[in-house]
């Protein structure tokens, strides 16, 4: 089961060229996104009415999408306008099935169901990261990780894997802070805790005089950041917003302990889009207000792919030991500060209880 | 639901090297394919009735074939005849499943089904492309594309698409008039009719003054062919035959306006064989009257490969869109032509259920 | 449906080097063998009760196995001992579900089923095939073959087939004598005598004055045991102790015929384990009391993968003919001979059912 009226991440605007039309799996179904000639966004289910073809075997001509296999021709409402060698277009039967499609912090977004779309603003009015010019960064992409989303979503969310998938870069001693977690939206030295809305779950963590133990690379992102010594204890807030079903938004604040108006912060957000429910897409966009240009945006990419590789070849396991159930279904044992992923787990199966009464 | 009464083409006569065992799938069954010393033809399902070991793995001796496991020999009526070690040779039920197979129209045809075998004669009266001095050519097959044979048959009865997949082959303006298709048995100029028989379907085009805007290959085939100028205006003549399940006969003929006498022809017959109901082998035979000679032959084999290729990638991906269903039971908008589709598939809709019932 | 009241080989113990977790999959189930730091052999269902996380992805700390996602250690008894960042390790709950582990003849072996486990040295009392002084040789291992293991144990168990598929190592005329079989214990010259017994059955044959249409290989090997001439004939007695499920043992003693006492032996045993209904590993250990030193061990090491690639090239093609099914289940024909393999077969037909009464 999967949760239908909600926006998801379908792609980086950088993956629609001009005149190019892109195909990606959502909800188990094929999706083609294309730019008409007037910049507008389409997107619709990738086949064509007449002989089921993948739309993204066409091409863009002006403001219409033409098939590629007998040259039908779709215009911005998804009607036929045209069919070669046919006098008439054919009647209004003949239309693409489009969905709704915006473009908006950084990603283009679709909503798949045939409910009326909800407001995206109101779905994520914190995630406010899109282009700015004091914030510098970019966007990435791994497609069709063999995986269930929420297995994503559960790792995003439990950063005490860090210690043993990211030792040298994030595994810092602060990551075992997640295991002394309490109710409250307070940032507390050394612990952290947590705070649930309808559909969403916020974390605080402070750690001060985080020293030399720090994840190396995290170090080195404090070192470019401040401009200080490698040596010198930092204190550092982190700030974790889980939103239903699968983003997850992470800020996280730095400054070195002898002076705390010194401080320069990094916002993530991580956005997990279902391809199947045993597969699924991972986007980010990370943006930072400090070392701006293109090559430290070039290092941080680097970094976050080999990283997330670290993480892949975790999930990807998971779901082979899982099969195609849910984790959640299966007898599991569940640590202290897991309370967070057992409650972001039950807010998504009521969405999908709601989804699938009459009245919703 | 595959048609089970039918001849097939398994093999191009060129696969059956001497000594070799040929396996191919066909209507879901695997089929051993050899020639006896004696020249022989034999069929059987490529399963030794000892221990089911694939009888393309054995080979042939004299006019027995040998399994490679247990060395047990088969003769010509299937039966085993010796076994090695063993003094008797096993009784009646120790004996091959053949298939009544045959050479003609230069192709190797089976029959699978348990019943009687029709007369491939009176299937394909009209065929008459195998081995004559006049006439040139070549096959060729492709192996087990991953679409339904009623795909490819679809593909090779829509000439329209031939703008758009083969727009520098055959893609030229009268591929259009399909668009334009009418009742009737007559060439109609800028037009195409077709006529309906009991098991099959014949379409007729006629285009008066072709210029240059034909599809480049076609028209290099045509100053081939007639030795005039690559400018001069041609009228082009062309016959399709559909056969049920899926067979495609084409007959081009091509002449220059101002010499109605000096014409030439390309006979094509396309032969689709199925595989299962997701893949099928695609043989053709093509033969001209022009141009003899082993460098034309292999020049035409080389372009039908590559547009062949063009047209697989159509027809795969469709494949993928339509699940393991069939395109026609899913919603479908026809255009203006695609009777002559509709009529094909209903014709094949019909000799499934024949095939379904009792008395049949 | 598979045998689960039986000790199978998992691993050869060079397979479990200091520190490692092998990952094996063993009657449909993923297991996880390692050894800990003070030696002790352990094997586990290879998912943490945490998270599902395969435990083939952790490490060995001292004698605790350690979660690789996480860091969930759990010591030799298979609780959970320690989380990193939380106070108290978890309740007994928390426990890996571990599978008796015994290192034996050779191999290491594992007990799947939740019944108590049996006595392995009453399963296999006559294989004494471990570290000898006087006998020389080694192991191997073909992991994951796609064919049911019984393909496998009836392959080992029908030698006529040598022949056909080693023409060039052991497919002497002997092999014949397998066509011969009668009841009895004896060696009787130029047949076969078999004798079954509960969940065994003992084939036993002689082959005097073997000359030199022997195999090639096997020949080569005499040559070596033996010292002699190469053409010089000899009396060669083969016993194969087929134990149920799927182990072979093979003992072959070859002597030149004119001095009966100058003999060499060979003795092989072959252990087939099931990965599923349609994949097995394949284990052998080779012993011998002459030509001691590495390099015939390797001669011998590389011809064996020589053969039984041969083999396996023929029952992964049978499985496919097979599919899910059992061969037995089948149509068949049996040749003479085979009533060994019948035989074995319904002793595993009834071993089956005894698993799934209520009382077995």
């Amino acid at each position: 089961m999967l949760i239908k009226n909600c926006w998801y991440v379908a792609a980086n605007p950088q993956e629609l060229q001009a005149g190019g039309i892109l195909g990606r799996t959502i909800l188990n179904t094929p999706v083609a996104i294309w730019r008409l000639a007037n910049g507008q966004l389409m997107a619709a289910l990738d086949r064509c009415p007449h002989r089921a073809t993948p739309l993204t075997l066409g091409r863009i001509i002006e403001n219409t999408i033409q098939c590629g296999y007998h040259g039908a021709q779709f215009d911005e409402s998804g009607q036929c306008v045209a069919v070669p060698g046919q006098t008439n277009a054919p009647a209004r039967g003949c239309a693409l099935r489009l969905y709704p499609v915006v473009e908006r912090h950084g990603f283009v977004w679709v909503w798949m169901s045939d409910a009326p779309p909800a407001s995206l603003d109101a779905m994520l009015p914190q995630f406010a990261i899109g282009n700015h010019p004091d914030w510098h960064g970019g966007s990435g992409l791994f497609e069709s990780l063999k995986a269930n989303y929420k297995l994503v979503s559960d790792n995003l969310f439990d950063i005490t894997h860090a210690e043993f998938i990211h030792p040298e870069s994030f595994g810092g001693p602060e990551t075992r802070y997640y295991r002394r977690m309490e109710p409250g939206s307070d940032y507390v030295d050394g612990k952290m805790t947590y705070e649930a809305g309808e559909r969403s779950i916020t974390v605080r963590m402070l750690a001060r005089n985080l020293g030399d133990d720090c994840g190396p690379f995290f170090r080195w992102m404090v070192s470019s950041g401040l401009g200080t010594e490698h040596k010198q204890p930092i204190d550092q807030e982190l700030e974790i917003i889980w939103v239903a079903p699968s983003f997850v938004y992470f800020r996280g604040t730095s400054s070195p302990n002898h002076d705390r108006n010194k401080r320069f912060s990094m916002v993530v957000l991580h956005a997990v889009t279902p391809e199947s429910e045993t597969a699924c897409h991972y986007f980010y966009r990370a943006v930072r207000d400090f070392a701006p240009g293109d090559e430290m945006t070039q290092i941080l990419a680097r970094n976050i792919y080999d990283i997330f590789q670290q993480d892949r070849a975790i999930f990807e396991k998971q779901q082979l030991r899982i099969g195609d159930g849910d984790l959640f279904d299966q007898p599991l044992v569940s640590f202290a500060g897991d309370i967070v992923q057992v409650c972001a787990r039950r807010t998504i199966r009521d969405m999908l209880a709601a989804e699938s009464t009459p009245n919703s």
